[in-house]
């Protein structure tokens, strides 16, 4: 079987792994009550405190600095006041693998307003016919979310999506020495020109307008910032910069956002495409030199192989203020809406996928099992439990350590010491070392040892003896299978 | 079927896409020759030169200046001097689904050595009995790359480890306040003192050492310098920096490897996990701030979402400086290497994986698919060709567009003038609208629409007529199917 079905994103065989109770759910004795401290100081306004953090002894009432927390000087930041333009059904469409029908497009629509998404971009209305019918159906929908279309930078465009329904309309032309030659072969005093016109015409209609070069990074400096100063003073609402290419990376990311916002006093979108996989970093450090609206996709699909990912971007943002990501976003709902959009575009959910990906809460080595069982704050930035999930610590095999073991232990219930502890767990690698052992074959291991010792046929170090009582359980067990009792059914 | 089985990143069903002539092959009269010239200027060694980068106009001999190719500041960026400590037999085996036997250890190491990686690290030969056979058997088999094993700071673990006859030795600690409290309960005088004879140990054995802290983030950072200062002056070969839980972003990481490369005069390796989808970004800006050594794993494999994968790896810094990355490594290589680990873990490459994932060098748009025509370079920084890859323009759905369609039409053979063209692609578009086209649709409707133009029985915007003969045309394709010829086989 594909071990990665679509709307399967956990662990295929859960068999062999502990699920750790999380914070509020009945505890063990291995867990200490800090459980799921927050990484980064939260007042109760949920206002991050710049240059603080909980240690884990927080529940003592101590703060320690963090030098590594968001600087004084990050004055310029947007890390906790930013908006989600969500372009699954526009950028999305672009995927190879894209094709929506009028159903799923509303299915979508619906599930990432529920999610909380600022704005929703839509393919353009003159894509096709069908492309302005579904426009016009998703506007009609009575959404929290404002709705957008993306548009070329031309008049017969321009009619055709203000007539929508739309609350606004996204207007993009190419604007690097690359696309002016090869793409559109317009000049800047064109594209100026044409920019001015479309912008005051959106504006007439009383809607939201964008403007965004495409191609920015590769785009001179000195026409983007005359572009975007000119747009900025008749009034546009966002000025937009594009890594079309995927060639960026964050501080060049960060160094133009800056300077830009030092150019224009309207809003500041960033569109970053993930061919060199930098694009959710560089969506971060965009917000950190004051851009103002992201730009997403859900599982980050788009032309090849996509944008900023949604679940990504809330990832990284979460670590940044988990309090203000919580208060805007259902976060919940994530493995739902990536299971949706999977779905309509026949991909798995990547198995290293932030947060929902096939193992985002599994710990494996014995070191870190330890550690999670001690405090999930130490190897966790992410809370499980604000998304819906449940973390594991996976333990039948050579990594593993004998605090994870002595977790499964105290789970069935039984009675061992540490030492006794130790030395199942020294059984359990030398097994683990041949095959990754399952938890039933490990809960086997626990039980038939744990009997050895009640009945004082084993104690600590006898190997030969523990060797004998599994080979004598597998004998009865062979037995019992080979004379099956009346109950069983065929 | 699963869309993706490992194996096959390609695009499942290429029959719906258009491939496109690479440098070198056969050429259309729809590229330009200028196909495939570099992002940035590249001079006869191989050596990028900084601030300068060739135009698509290269050929013209024109070169213009990049306002955002690196600056000449950047006096301590290593883009092109670093080494790649590739762990997916250490780190990857901490992947919940990795169970790496003897066998694939071998494989896999012998393919990244293939490769060109620097440096191999393995599980600490300490974990089990089978682990130290392994590490003591890739060891024997001579490879260019350097083995090392990675062991926790302890005298008992380094004894075993220098015995292997590996090149040198990892040694980690846990240094921030959360692992010192939850996970090994040490000091950082107990830490600093542990560090010093483990150093001196390994080093007295002839081979090269690291010292690595654990969380480093979330250390303190006076604690942090103060220990790697003291290691650096008893002649430690490099220190490290881990982000273990995955918490760093790139400013962040630039931040604090840039203080460390003041501090220092070893070498500096960084080890970044992903739980935000940040780890490519934050090795990148580590070597911009002076690293010298990044941590891979192959698909970023390890615990949890792993850490920073050796194609996204690859993907950035080639974007960064392509004649380097392909002087040090077999590029073409890294399909096969991710395949190998995806096979052995069971998981599927993701589909927006760069480079290698399922769509990487597919266009879609009309916009895109018309520029990729005209000069790859304005939408693409890597040229597939480099990886053993070839990209793909898609032409059966609703966002196509008419220079797409000419490209096939010419392919085909056919001859319709540019009218022509853009009338049946309004057609596709219209059928597209209701369902993907696959590529048999979309040229079943190419050559019927050109007969239709050579008999004289279709003109330009004759929708009617068109829709005629291809009802003729299924009607006789019908027939066919319903009186197979004789030579049908079954």
């Amino acid at each position: 079987m594909c071990p990665h079905a679509t709307g399967d994103s956990l662990p295929a065989d859960k068999s062999e792994m502990v699920a750790i109770p999380l914070n509020g759910e009945s505890s063990t004795s291995t867990t200490n009550g800090t459980n799921g401290a927050p990484a980064y100081g939260v007042n109760k306004q949920g206002i991050k405190k710049r240059g603080t953090w909980r240690a884990p002894d927080a529940h003592l009432n101590r703060e320690v600095k963090n030098p590594y927390a968001a600087r004084a000087s990050d004055l310029l930041s947007n890390l906790s006041n930013f908006n989600i333009i969500e372009s699954t059904l526009r950028e999305g469409e672009q995927f190879a693998n894209a094709f929506f029908d009028t159903k799923t497009k509303i299915a979508i629509a619906k599930a990432l307003d529920a999610f909380g998404v600022e704005y929703i971009e839509l393919t353009s209305p003159c894509a096709s016919e069908q492309s302005r019918a579904d426009c016009e159906a998703i506007c009609k929908l009575g959404l929290k979310a404002k709705i957008l279309t993306h548009i070329r930078c031309h008049m017969d465009d321009a009619r055709v999506a203000v007539e929508t329904g739309v609350d606004g309309v996204d207007v993009v032309i190419g604007t690097s020495s690359y696309l002016r030659e090869f793409s559109h072969g317009k000049d800047m005093a064109y594209i100026t020109k044409t920019a001015i016109e479309v912008i005051e015409f959106v504006k007439s209609k009383g809607i939201e307008v964008r403007f965004s070069s495409e191609d920015s990074f590769r785009s001179d400096l000195v026409d983007l910032l005359s572009i975007y100063q000119t747009v900025d003073k008749i009034g546009v609402n966002r000025v937009g910069i594009a890594d079309t290419v995927g060639c960026a990376n964050p501080r060049q990311v960060y160094d133009l956002v800056r300077t830009l916002r030092g150019v224009v006093s309207c809003d500041i979108e960033v569109h970053l495409h993930n061919d060199t996989g930098m694009a959710i970093a560089n969506a971060y450090t965009a917000l950190e030199a004051g851009a103002t609206h992201i730009d997403t996709s859900v599982l980050g699909i788009g032309e090849r192989v996509g944008i900023t990912p949604l679940g990504g971007l809330v990832a990284c943002l979460y670590a940044a203020n988990p309090e203000y990501v919580k208060s805007k976003y259902n976060l919940p709902m994530l493995r739902e809406i990536e299971n949706l959009v999977a779905e309509a575009v026949e991909v798995n959910i990547p198995f290293m996928n932030p947060i929902t990906g096939y193992c985002a809460f599994t710990h494996k080595a014995g070191i870190h099992a330890k550690a999670i069982l001690n405090n999930p704050s130490t190897y966790e930035i992410l809370k499980p439990e604000d998304f819906g999930l449940t973390r594991y610590v996976s333990i039948g095999h050579r990594l593993t350590g004998w605090n994870a073991v002595k977790s499964r232990v105290e789970q069935l219930g039984l009675q061992l010491t540490d030492a006794e502890v130790k030395d199942v767990t020294a059984k359990i690698k030398e097994l683990a070392d041949v095959r990754t052992q399952s938890m039933d074959d490990v809960d086997t291991l626990l039980r038939v040892y744990h009997s050895g010792i009640q009945s004082g046929e084993l104690a600590v170090g006898q190997k030969e003896a523990l060797d004998r009582l599994l080979r004598r359980h597998k004998a009865e067990a062979q037995g019992r299978a080979a004379s099956p009792s009346v109950e069983r059914s065929d």
